[in-house]
């Protein structure tokens, strides 16, 4: 396949598996749509998403990385990042690192109007996410991410 | 250091080393200023920095990796994309991805207002970088870049 030089970002096409997440968490990112951007080119160290959150919608569940680090960029609208028991609001122009295993954070569109951002994300083999708040822990494997519950039963 | 949670990308400060090229390609990087956000939040993984090309100035001189991936947003003005022979423009909203091993390139300012974009690379080690128009060879090592004559010798 012949690879692009360049692209307006909002033309790249959604991602069509909207979510990851096993039911009931993959219905709870309803209203997130990640546009895959670094895919587009054939990178694969590191992924770089265009998204946008509807009004209600969240980033993803609050969860820490133990060895990928992650970095957003805010370009229209306002987030509110939760890290930890802090909420810090994110409008155009600033941005946020998430460190390997730092604090656990999402985003959640808290306003009226839709949110985008930029979201980088490493691609670091071995990585496990945990999600403080939920049932679920994530590993990602020779065939992608695979979740269970915090027991280690499978979804 | 306590890391911050969130910045506006603008406040952050520039690069005090403004290049890591040796003379006389450094002098060549004037009006370029680096902003590097990814490392205010202590992501080690991939760099992620707000650039600014005044009018005139260039990203970097022409080059490729061999290991690392890089990624380009541009938020405002206008970069002229040089991909091997191939020219570019690059307006707010666009961006560009270059694959590890991939074509040689860099960017361009021939406006006459500043372009910003957000820049993205991972930090694979073990890489090197070539640069097809100067005599100049890149490899990243323990104690980071070393660059050489393409004859091996040193600056």
């Amino acid at each position: 396949m012949k690879l692009p030089i360049a692209i307006g970002a909002t033309e790249a096409p959604a991602r069509t598996k909207p979510s990851n997440y096993p039911e009931p968490f993959a219905s709870r990112m309803k209203g997130r749509t990640k546009r895959p951007l670094g895919d587009l080119f054939g990178l694969s160290n590191f992924g770089a998403n265009l998204t946008t959150l509807e009004p209600g919608a969240v980033s993803a569940l609050q969860h820490r990385h133990t060895l990928q680090d992650e970095f957003v960029y805010v370009l229209e609208g306002k987030a509110v990042l939760v890290t930890g028991d802090i909420e810090t609001v994110l409008g155009a122009g600033m941005c946020a690192g998430f460190k390997a295993g730092g604090a656990s954070h999402h985003l959640e569109n808290r306003s009226d109007v839709p949110v985008t951002y930029l979201e980088i994300g490493d691609r670091t083999k071995g990585d496990e996410v945990s999600y403080p708040a939920d049932d679920l822990v994530g590993e990602l494997g020779p065939q992608g991410w695979v979740f269970r519950h915090k027991d280690g039963s499978p979804y």
